[in-house]
Formats: structure tokens, sequence, C-alpha cells
């Protein structure tokens, strides 16, 4: 891999450095969770260097005793001019060499009873401007509720550990982030979600119009957090990913499922290719860049499947899904939630 | 169905009941004849209605006896104005409403020695203008020369018919617009396909650029057609597309295959489902236009598979595919196909 460019407008000594120690420090401690929890399953290694400038470490693991597949991206990339998809975002960025390190991680899990999950924690920096951007979210196929809590408190406790009037903006911006327009769904259960970070003292709202991202409109916060805050939050968050997730994994590994469930598993995961596919901002950077395209594109489902017209059979586990899970909610503060999904029958 | 809207400006009479009559009987003839060649899969049909004007009839083959799954759908449709996807291609259709009505057929057969195949006719109108557009484009798996050089024979003769300097100009720009940049590759062996063409007395050929539809910018032939003859070539090339795949079906259907050809089928159909969702212009223009998603992703594999990093053997019939079968050729004039078929042990 080629070495980090210049650093003469760095925000803080060595900033590009830092931000590429800890994107790779967290998908090693990742990795490695990841394999102790399957069991069986090992992530092979592949590094690769990009024409145009820097290049990455992508890790991939097939056919675990849970995971039936995962990948877990670094890269470190550097070029003369962004695309604009990001410049239409960061105009400040325009004409200006930038840099961007990131680390992002796709897990499709065998059993419909553990979500596939999704994280990505990233820094760019491009002449006079920096940002910080990521976040993590949950997709399950057979919902509980209590995952769902779960998950949801363990990247609250994250956020709150650097500042507590972060999480009621970033839990909304990633139920916003992670939808489907075409098919008025949410992705899954959410998470959090953050991008365009730059210090200013504002905490900016994406917003998305016609497919396109949109220019950043919308001041959604007052907390002013500083480059230090916005690193740390990047790493608090990261490192709460495993115990995020890992409870979900133990809590229904052994649960058997039917191939009537598998199917509705693979049905989903077209929701989850569509997506990335339309509407991810990663994966269309990562493809106007010249980007690696087996590294983007690994967050693909290894099997997916796609039905016209299917309809879920009403108050069944299936219709659960699309009408409670894939819309967004209070999961906290919302006591009906337990009482609407006992009418689908839903155990916990 | 609510009724056509203003003929006013109209090219020639009742030309948007000529052209929903010839996009329909289109639709049915396919249709007969795709469950006669089946023999077991029958199409089921749903009607629909767009809540901003017009409608349109689903039809859907589940689980034939060759067809995995088939979906053919007619649309008839209007509208206060075009998405920027189609006024950034025709700027004087901006401010006009409009009018659209076309058929669109996409097979995906069990054997991946039958390939998928695509077809697609449409007519619009929008104020002073009106244009068609279409074509038919061949996806195979495990590819053959013979069954190339037979559909794009075929459609040769249907475009022959209207005008002999059309094939040379509608055959690459199929080979264009069904490329996958981020794969460099074709979607497959191609075909036919043209758009915007309006009787200007020019053959325009369209450019992506960036993943959009850029300008139409490139006269690429000098033969001037009315609207009579481009009627006349979207009915020609409808009509050609059975005996142009027919063939194909009857020679192929009783070859056995493994399971690694069929999971190389499931992992090309990939591909299928990259295109049809990141490079797609109808499938933009029917997301855009708030169109009815199931009909519009009805193009979608019923399974499909996605694996980092696969690579096929040197010299397989895997690598056949990549290494010359999604390249721009030459099918007719180049002698050296089947020597270099050869080299790959493709038996024909």
């Amino acid at each position: 891999m080629s070495s980090l460019p210049d650093q003469a407008n760095s925000p803080v000594l060595n900033s590009r450095e830092r931000a590429k120690k800890l994107v790779l420090s967290l998908q090693d401690e990742i990795c490695n969770g990841l394999e102790t929890l399957d069991g069986e399953g090992k992530f092979i290694e592949e590094s690769w260097e990009r024409p145009e400038g820097g290049g990455g470490r992508s890790r991939v693991l097939k056919n675990g005793r849970i995971l039936e597949q995962g990948g877990v991206n670094f890269s470190e990339v550097h070029g003369k001019e962004l695309p604009p998809s990001i410049t239409n975002q960061r105009p400040e960025a325009k004409g200006h060499s930038w840099f961007a390190t990131g680390t992002s991680m796709v897990l499709h899990p065998k059993s419909p009873f553990i979500p596939t999950v999704h994280l990505n924690y990233r820094y760019f920096e491009a002449g006079p401007v920096w940002w910080f951007g990521g976040g993590a979210d949950l997709t399950p196929f057979y919902p509980y509720l209590s995952d769902t809590r779960h998950f949801h408190a363990v990247h609250k406790n994250a956020c709150d550990s650097i500042n507590p009037s972060l999480h009621k903006v970033l839990k909304p911006w990633c139920d916003e982030y992670f939808f489907l327009k075409h098919r008025n769904e949410t992705r899954g259960i959410g998470g959090i979600f953050y991008d365009y970070q730059d210090g200013s003292g504002q905490i900016y709202k994406g917003q998305k119009k016609d497919g396109k991202a949109a220019s950043i409109s919308k001041e959604v916060g007052n907390c002013s957090l500083t480059w230090e805050e916005l690193f740390s939050l990047a790493q608090a968050c990261g490192k709460a990913f495993l115990p995020s997730y890992e409870p979900i994994i133990n809590k229904r590994k052994n649960q058997n499922y039917t191939d009537k469930e598998r199917d509705f598993q693979l049905y989903r995961r077209g929701r989850y290719a569509e997506f990335n596919l339309v509407w991810d901002r990663g994966t269309i950077f990562g493809l106007q860049t010249n980007g690696r395209t087996e590294s983007i594109l690994m967050s693909l489902p290894p099997l997916a499947r796609w039905e016209y017209g299917f309809k879920p059979e009403k108050n069944s586990r299936e219709a659960l899904l699309t009408d409670l899970f894939t819309k967004p909610q209070e999961w906290f503060n919302d006591n009906s939630l337990e009482e609407r999904c006992r009418q689908y029958q839903a155990l916990d």
C-alpha cells in the first residue's frame, strides 16, 4: 500500500494516521470476535491496491457454522478530485485532493432467526475540510423485540458516552438513510447513522430526494463535537458492535428453522440487494471512484430470491416484519409494541 | 383502466391507440407462444391502475417446465410532467403532459444452458414530441456460438425488413446500453436496442456517463424513419422474438446440467440483478414515476447468488462467457470465433 499523502491541512496532528489505525484495529477486533463466535468459519484476507492511489484489505468468511457469509473491509484511498456524489454535499471539497479511510462490514447469517447486520465507520479529508461518518444497522427476517431493543441500547450507550444528545439524532437519521423509497420500507430495525460530521458545531441531517443524495440542509441537533470527540464516537460505536450483536447470535443460534422460513429470509435478502444497489451512497461512491467492485459488492447476499407479488399471511410472523419492523419505531418508549407483537404470535 | 388522454398533438391519426394495440397484441402473442413452448407453466394475469393515471396488465409464469420465471408486462400510463431522467434527454418534452405505452418481458429459464432473455418495445408522446424505443437482448450462462448467431440473425432480418442500414446501428447500441461499467462486461451477447426515435431524420446513439443517461449526442446513421416505419420496426422486431428464441430452447431443453452449472447460472444472475438495479434506464424511470414496483422489478431473477472473488478456471466454459461472450463481438463477420470457442471445449 502506498504511503499517506500530504497532511498539511490536517485538523489535528497525524489525523489521517490516527483515523487509519482506528479503523484497522476495529477490523481486527471484529474479525477476531466473529471467528470466535462462529467457531468454524475463518476470514480469508486479500490485500489490494487501487491504481489511482491507496488500497485496502478485504476479509471474507464463507460457509461458517453461523455465518453464511461475512465480509469486513478496510480501505485507505486517495485521489485528485472527489466524485459529484460527495462534492454536491460538501462543495468546499471541490477541486482539492482527498483522502478517505474506513472499515465496513456486512454479515449474512445462515439462520433466518439471526439478523443480517451492517457496520461502517469512515473518515475523509479534502483540502480545507474533513469529516467523519458511519453507523451500524440491523436487518432481521423474523424480528424479536428484545433483540431489537438490545441492539439499540448498546449503541445508545456508546453514543451517550460521547454526548447524551447524540442518540436522539443518530437513531432517526439511520431510519431515514436505510430506507427503500420504492418499497416504503426501512431496511430493518435501524441503529445509528451519521455523515459529514465536521466539527462545525452543527449536526447535519442528510436527505435523499429522487434517488440522489440531496444537499445537506437541516440542522437537527445543537451539540458541537470536536475532531477528538468524533474520533471517540467512531471508536465507541465501533467497539459497541460485538456486544450489540453477540447476545443475539447466542440467543438464536440453536433455534431450528423450516424451509419456508429460510425461503422468506432469501426473499427479504432480495430487499437488501435492492437497497445496496439502488440507494446506498457508499456503493455509489465506490462505483463512481473506480473502487474495487468485488469489495464494494461484498455486501450483497450469498443467495437471494425475488418473487412477484409475494404477500405474507395476515398476522403471520412474516407480516410482523413489514407491518412493524420495517417502519421507524420508538423502540424504547412505545409500550404498545409488546402487545402488537403478540398479535402476530411473535414469541421472544 | 382509464381512457386515453387528449391526442391533439398526435403525429398520425390514433397514434396512441395504435401503439397501445400493438404492444397489447405483442404481449398476447408472446405469452401464448411461451405457454405452448413451456408445456406446463401458465401465465397468471393481474391488472392494476396507477393512481396518477393509466395502468397495466402484468403476466407472470412461475415454476414452469422450462421457465423458472417469466414476466410479460403491458402498461399504458400518463402524467403531468416527465421525470428528469427523460427530460434531460428530450428537453422539448419539459412542461408537457405525457403518454407512454409499452410491453416488456424477462424470462429466467431453469436450465443454465438456456439463456435469460429480455424484450421491451415502448412509445412516448409528450407535448410536441413523440418517440419509439425498444429492443431485445440475450444473456447466456453457457454460451453457444450457433445460438448467438441465430438470435442476432432473426433480429437482423426484422430490422432489414424496415431499412437495411438499421441493424448496423441497433446492434452496437445494444452492446453499449446493456453494459455493466463496474464489471467491464456486457450483460450478454446483445441483440438490438434503440431509443428516442422521433422520425427527425437522424438515428441517435444514447451514451451513458457516470451512471446517468447523458445527453443524446451522436448521430450514427443517416436513414430517416417515419412514424409508420418506426411503428413497423417495433412490430417486426416484436414478432421476431419467438422465432429468435424458440429454436434455442428446443435445442437445449434436454441437456442435463450439474449442480456446479446451476450454481454458475445463479452467480451470473447476480450480474443481471446488478445491471437492472444500477444501470437500467427503464427501471430508473419506473421507480422515479412512482411506477408499480412489483411489475418493474419482475425482471429480477427468482434466485441469484453472489460470491466474493469468484474466478472461473482458465479455458473453462465459465471462462468462455467472460472472455468472449460478455464483450462486444462481430458475431457474423469474425471467423476467428469458432476457433476461440474450441479452446474452451465449447461444443455446439
